[in-house]
């Protein structure tokens, strides 16, 4: 993972301290709660405590030192001079040690979350495994009927499914929302009991080497009435839009643009209330992301979700979620799963 | 919860912006990953975006203002004057984006963990009800011998026994440490094959209604040496000695030094190298911390774990782990299950 390093290095104006768990992985390959990665022209060092220092040893390419279990608080005695550290993660406090060690502190935001969004070919290949597993649990899942089984009993089921297909575990609780539930986009899977000609939000994923999978799929347990029918067909539409218009260069802002369009010019307009979608990987949320209040532009290599909605308090909820790779001229869908309205009664 | 916001106003110089979800949830009920609470003298705010505005209009006692999903930056527009903010999780740059709103920030830390810490009698049905859901999965783990299993097998044998067991969901990534595996305190469990003769460290804990549990046990999958034995009587003792001296009033520090002094008077001295244990709660990790780094003093109703350990690299670990509630002359122990050295093989 030099080459990391090496692309890092090219970022830096001063040594940078690394201590976001997820970008400590990235870089040097080495999974723990408690460790800070010091990162300069000419040396990488990795810092750790006791329960991790067996696993540190074997990290190719790092010196690896010993600390207390207040990693920080030894930094902060042990450094000096100018040390940029990541503003995006580091609390506070743990920037209040630093200082009062006497270092110049340089607040820098996103370095290695930049480098993480692009994906090389071999991260991508990860994330195609998990998506295949989740397409093959999908399928498994909706040849049983939800009806008179608690939100709870389904999410129960497509976490055995994801371990019976050989994922390492699930990415994020899972949100399976039956009609009200469903109109709440992130609530939890509940102890309600599915009920016949309803609308269920499924949102699920797994892990795979550490990369996740974030698919949504909204069924049908039994025949709906028009309007559900229609919110449907707009959701799916909406997706379509952004499906077609993603491609590198792209603001991201435009992305959720081209889905936010089709919901506003029909009968749901106001009802997609988040944004369009989030860059996946290590975590399950990270760049890019596209909605009205990003910055971002899209690059070839990004991986991210497709997931507009249409939620109706109180009533039910629709969301369509795919993940997909950004190309130079378009995307590579990695997401198989069938997204016609389907009936799972 | 009313009670709480009152205990917390008591601590207050000057309102708090409240951000760590958990304590967002201790205090308020409300359940979500982008939130914040005002707490002043007269009001309490909920400020929360769209995904999960439809839950917040639930909470009782609250007034809830939809924001955008960057809700800090929203509040660096709407708010004014001089506020208390969670300095151990804020990171710091939504600090500098309330900074910027010229807001007059005050870091203050530990104010809502510290309530946490203290539990109330509702709560601590909660965990004794995980408790005894953790003990009948390890009665029913070990009912099958782990001889010619993956870690990883055995790993998935205890979410699956948690659910089965009514569990709401595992507290923690499972640790599932054979062999030379156990060495590693923070281990993950892996492909490796448990083999005859070895030790194998399984930390495991489920929660109920948000509140976790967390054990250790560790077993022999048939006849260990002498050396192994004794390291485990050791760790058997070490942990009997804080259990016997742990009470209200306790310094941490010194229950530490309890456990760590039979360590250091065996022949493995310099092996235990982690704390004694860690606050349980809404959280695996809380307040109160026992190690040889803490000043906090033991309180009747905290509930730490007591987690003593043994860890000889390359070769085998040890560790026994209680949840206990700290009372004002002693402990409850909430974990049933039997300590003497279980072969299962």
């Amino acid at each position: 993972m030099t080459h990391r390093i090496a692309r890092l290095r090219e970022q830096l104006e001063e040594p940078l301290l690394v201590t976001n768990p997820k970008n400590v992985l990235y870089l040097v390959g080495f999974d723990s709660s408690n460790a800070a990665l010091l990162v300069d022209d000419e040396r990488v060092q990795l810092f750790t405590d006791f329960r991790y220092i067996e696993a540190a040893r074997a990290v190719p390419d790092v010196e690896v030192v010993q600390t207390r279990r207040a990693v920080l608080s030894e930094l902060a005695e042990r450094l000096s001079g100018r040390l940029a550290f990541e503003a995006s993660t580091l609390a506070y406090e743990q920037y209040q040690t630093l200082e009062q060690g006497g270092l110049e502190l340089v607040p820098r935001s996103g370095l290695v979350e930049r480098l993480r969004a692009v994906k090389e070919e071999r991260e991508l290949d990860t994330i195609r495994r998990a998506c295949a597993i989740t397409d093959r649990v999908f399928e498994r899942l909706t040849a049983v009927s939800f009806v008179g089984r608690s939100e709870r009993d389904v999410s129960w089921d497509l976490t055995a499914l994801f371990h019976d297909e050989g994922a390492e575990g699930i990415a994020f609780e899972h949100i399976v929302g039956a009609g009200p539930t469903g109109s709440r986009p992130h609530a939890r899977a509940g102890d309600r009991e599915i009920g016949a000609g309803e609308l269920v939000v499924i949102d699920a994923g797994c892990t795979v080497d550490g990369y996740a999978s974030d698919y949504t799929r909204t069924f049908a347990t039994g025949p709906l009435d028009g309007e559900a029918k229609e919110a449907y067909q707009v959701v799916l539409a909406a997706q379509q839009a952004a499906l077609d218009g993603i491609r590198g260069g792209l603001p991201a802002l435009e992305a959720d643009a081209l889905a936010r369009r089709v919901v506003e010019d029909s009968p749901f307009a106001g009802t997609f209330g988040h944004g369009l979608g989030h860059g996946l990987g290590l975590d399950v949320h990270e760049l890019p992301r596209m909605s009205t209040e990003t910055s971002d532009v899209l690059e070839p290599g990004n991986v991210v979700t497709v997931e507009p909605g249409v939620y109706l308090e109180g009533r039910f909820g629709i969301r369509i979620e795919d993940d997909v790779v950004v190309t130079e001229n378009g995307i590579e869908n990695l997401t198989g799963f069938r997204k016609d309205l389907l009936e799972v009664s």
